[in-house]
């Protein structure tokens, strides 16, 4: 088998944020606008629409929230919120690795109010081939 | 401030895969079905459609593939193909802290007949309060 020369595909950022607003993390119209801003202002490129769905009471563990999507060029954003719980998990994959993680750690920290947070940056595809293969 | 008890939240499972099979990452139907049976298989809950995306050449690093999402009440599934590198990045995000990743990594490895694979499971929302704020 022949030597395939390799990079890093990508870079995911994720943070789980606590004691957010609760009326941000219900409002299903600001929630919409708030990941197609994100989006222009990361100079990504959407290639989905902004999905955003009220989610409902499932289980004492889950109460219920709101979930947001949107497929970009460079992967994906999502977010799920339980406003009854003040916590709102989101997930933003990039195959940019110049991501800039301390810009969106501080716009979701604005935008969601939010009182802790946990981030976490992880190294996506870091087997991933630098020239076609087929 | 009062206490307030908190649990885990949830698990996000993360499988980078490389050697796949290029005419499998290709086939937006059969990629699509292979997305709802593994909902339906793993035991969630879909709430929204299944979407699966043909994406166009970006750059030399990204010579496009297929991407597809589906919202589940227990987060998401998501999967980013791109054939020409033989290349396959998967999260399923979900709150069943007790999600088989076994059974993941085997259908995926099958499914998609990776040579190698990475996988990440990451504790996701782990001071996720267990009652009711608000």
């Amino acid at each position: 088998m022949k030597h395939i020369e390799t990079t890093q595909f990508g870079t995911h950022y994720i943070l789980d944020g606590y004691g957010a607003n609760p009326e941000i993390l219900k409002d299903t119209t600001s929630l919409k606008a708030m990941l197609t801003t994100l989006v222009t202002e990361m100079h990504m490129h959407a290639i989905s629409d902004t999905i955003v769905v009220e989610v409902g009471e499932k289980n004492t563990k889950d109460p219920g929230g709101v979930s947001g999507f949107v497929m970009i060029a460079e992967s994906h954003i999502s977010f799920h919120t339980f406003p009854k719980r003040g916590f709102v998990t989101i997930d933003v994959y990039t195959c940019q690795n110049d991501l800039d993680t301390d810009t969106l750690t501080q716009k979701f920290t604005e935008n969601f109010s939010l009182k802790d947070i946990d981030v976490q940056v992880i190294k996506r595809g870091t087997k991933y081939p630098t020239e076609n293969l087929y």
